[in-house]
């Protein structure tokens, strides 16, 4: 699998770099864009799980969803310069369902094949539930609910006022997470298990890494600029909605890097990290990437405030509530898997058809 | 009570043959029909339960949840025939309502006011709790939303997909719970309980029990048959909506087995099987009754989607959200048991004056 | 701080009787309302928090919620009575929002900064998560779903049923807590501590603190029947609507009492009487005060449906979905109520805006 990765790499980048300049059909090109995306995103989850053996399984975690968010952070911004604000809410959203849904769903899954039940960390699962509701009941959904009586203005006030606080209420939550309740909330029986992931050999060294990490960002930034030109022409031919493409393909390829690492982890049994990659991944989008895009936007010449369509709204506001219900109590198995995947399903085939 | 039963079923059986051949007035019919199908559902309570202390709680909470769903699929199989596609959903949410509420709130209150605290087991609780999320808050809530942005066949497609869905996740959820996963989510206190139990002698020997249990089924569906035909003329003559009889009669009818069965368990202190039968009831009634109905309505010369109309699909909501965060804790007391029954009047007098 | 009130009461009652006799400016005497009965709020918190001392943290966190809210229900009946219905209802929608999230998130946050984890009674937390789901997903969420397919009398019908199930459940709630289940439902860890708190001193004697309790009442009582008729011009002058007083200042205004008395409670590590007077003071209002309003208004001249706008709803919806999955658990933190304060600070911004 590595190796077909590597392959994919050493051709694909070159290939997107040359099709990209003699401006070879979108619709090849889109296909060689994505492709190469997932197999960059591999490398970023195989650098960041080196650094996270490093650092340990809560940084290792953050690690794992900033780099593949980075990769929606640099779609979403060329979203936004293309003038394409639906796809960017819609991406966002497919990536939360993503995560959610598709990444933890398989994770539970896989996982579950193999052990009977699997268990993590009952307090980050309710400080998550905490945080999903909130970013996603409250700060997604007034909004929507309070725009229908506002004047587009206000409807931007309101969405900045949002968007400051949802980014300093996720700077806090890193603040409690990392200083001030660091390692408070451990639970009693998961505590021999670090001495064993000491042991684990990084694949790559830190400096090796990281260089691996820089690179195929910036290879990811220069490859998503071109691929979002492509959603037009591709759309028109599948007969997809640009929703569709936002929704489902940009979150898969977008989040491939997630959902490698996560299921890695979960057949593991490293429920915390698999866990903590899914559900930190979704609370990075909600509450970082979204707000911060808001504000971007701002400098563009189309502002982009934080008005779901209901059909997105609700099926976060679903998902959400359905994650929470399944992992609330810090223990899952393959029917849970089968359950968020099972719900995935039924929310694409409703963007399919929108 | 059970010679009430006993003379109501001698005397109701004939006489609703009797009255349906020589078409006695339509409302003294329903009366009939209605008390009729009380008794002989009384009845497979009573041959399931005989047939439940045989085969245990789980298995015995399933035969009790199936022949009580019996009636509400027959009767929903007329109405579909007879065109009545919206009193199918009405009495289909009036049958999730009715045990989520009703019969659980009975079940809750009537045991709680022998015992202080009644305990179940906690993981089925919560096994429970997940897919009544997804049945109500993820299938049924998707279809509405996206529906008023879908074409008519568009919406038929997406409700047809959700309902194999659900379907098949019903299906791998009975794989899980008998199969793969079988006995292994324990309460460790409720461990001494089964042998107890088994002591218990069964009403009825395993043969006479299915004896029963066939041919009320039998008697059941004769008499379906003729009181769907009496819906309209009952609800003009009493100035009541046909959707309120299917919402609340209809259900009050269909589910008189379970709340018989529920409340007398609740009262022995069996609150896994009373439990059981409650959600184990609703569970089937939402992702197997109304999806496998939805997929015959195809053969029908009136296809039916999975869109529930507002007043059904908040109403199912709520009480959803209500009976989790009642009984996810696998504990009750005649309180929870009395909410859930307010929860059902103020819904009650939705319907009745919708 | 103490002598502060002392002075403000000394100095604002009589000022407030001179002013209102006089006609003093409009919003001169706005503020001086405000304060006043902010500072007697002090007061009665005070008196409260002594006769709580004698009786008990229970039978004491009730007083409290009571004592509170009586400033609620005394502006409320005169905002009926000058016909001001909306405002009605939306200074209870504040008074809800305020409790759940000014107030506990006020508590959960100054308690944090001094304790890194605090701890209540899990089953008091259950208790009223059940009904905060009870009164606010199911009694009010009803009838702004139907009212859009019933008539002007058929939703004061459904809204009059429903606020009769609402008290009655209300006093079957107390009931159960103080007659059939006193003493039940106790955390094993918290048994120690009464007889460390029976050592306290309270500030008042019972009687000195029933008096003062009894003038600072009709103290408030006056002063807000003169403050609800400063609101038009207030809203006109500052370019509020007069949804946004009602909202947010009137319900701050209001909550003073609880609001002091619950962070000095939590500050103490009391956080059972904190979460008590947060979430009591929210049932009170929903269960009691909303439904008790909106029978009293059937002999005003403009009755009142118990039908709140969609923006008030959707608030009280999510912050009550949001309180419960962050107090479930019996424990409290610091991030816990700046989440729910930052809550707050949305849903402000949004009726701000309205």
């Amino acid at each position: 699998m590595e190796k077909v990765f590597a392959i994919m790499v050493a051709v694909g980048v070159p290939v997107s770099v040359i099709g990209s300049l003699l401006g070879w059909p979108e619709i090849l090109m889109f296909v060689i864009y994505c492709l190469t995306i997932v197999a960059l995103a591999s490398y970023m989850g195989r650098a960041t799980e080196s650094l996270a053996i490093v650092a340990g399984p809560r940084i290792g975690g953050l690690l794992n969803a900033t780099f593949g968010n980075a990769v929606e952070l640099i779609i979403s911004i060329f979203s936004l310069q293309a003038g394409l604000n639906g796809v960017v809410l819609a991406s966002l959203t497919g990536s939360v369902l993503g995560n959610l849904l598709l990444v933890a769903g398989m994770a539970f899954f896989v996982g579950g094949l193999k052990f009977k039940r699997q268990k993590f960390n009952v307090y980050d699962a309710r400080h998550n539930s905490g945080l999903l509701i909130f970013a996603v009941l409250v700060a997604f959904v007034i909004p929507v609910v309070f725009s229908t009586s506002l004047t587009n203005t206000e409807t931007l006030d309101l969405s900045v006022g949002i968007s400051i606080t949802l980014i300093v209420l996720y700077l806090l939550a890193l603040f409690f997470k990392l200083v001030t309740h660091r390692g408070i909330y451990q639970d009693p029986e998961s505590k021999p298990k670090p001495e064993i992931e000491e042991v684990e050999e990084p694949e790559w060294g830190k400096g090796k890494a990281m260089l691996i990490l820089g690179l195929a960002t910036v290879a990811v930034a220069y490859i998503s600029e071109h691929l979002v030109h492509t959603f037009e022409t591709v759309a028109e031919s599948f007969g997809w909605s640009e929703l569709f493409i936002g929704i489902v393909i940009v979150a898969i390829v977008g989040n491939a890097a997630e959902h490698a690492s996560a299921v890695v982890m979960a057949f593991k049994n490293k429920m915390d990290i698999a866990v903590e990659i899914a559900f930190g991944s979704t609370l990075q989008i909600a509450m970082f990437v979204v707000p911060l895009l808001v504000i971007v936007s701002l400098f563009t010449a189309h502002s982009m405030p934080l008005v779901f369509t209901m059909p997105e709204l609700v099926s976060m506001a679903a998902a959400v509530l359905l994650t929470i219900i399944l992992a609330n109590d810090g223990e899952t198995n393959w029917f849970e898997g089968a359950t968020l995947l099972a719900a995935y399903i039924i929310i694409g085939i409703g963007f399919f058809l929108l």
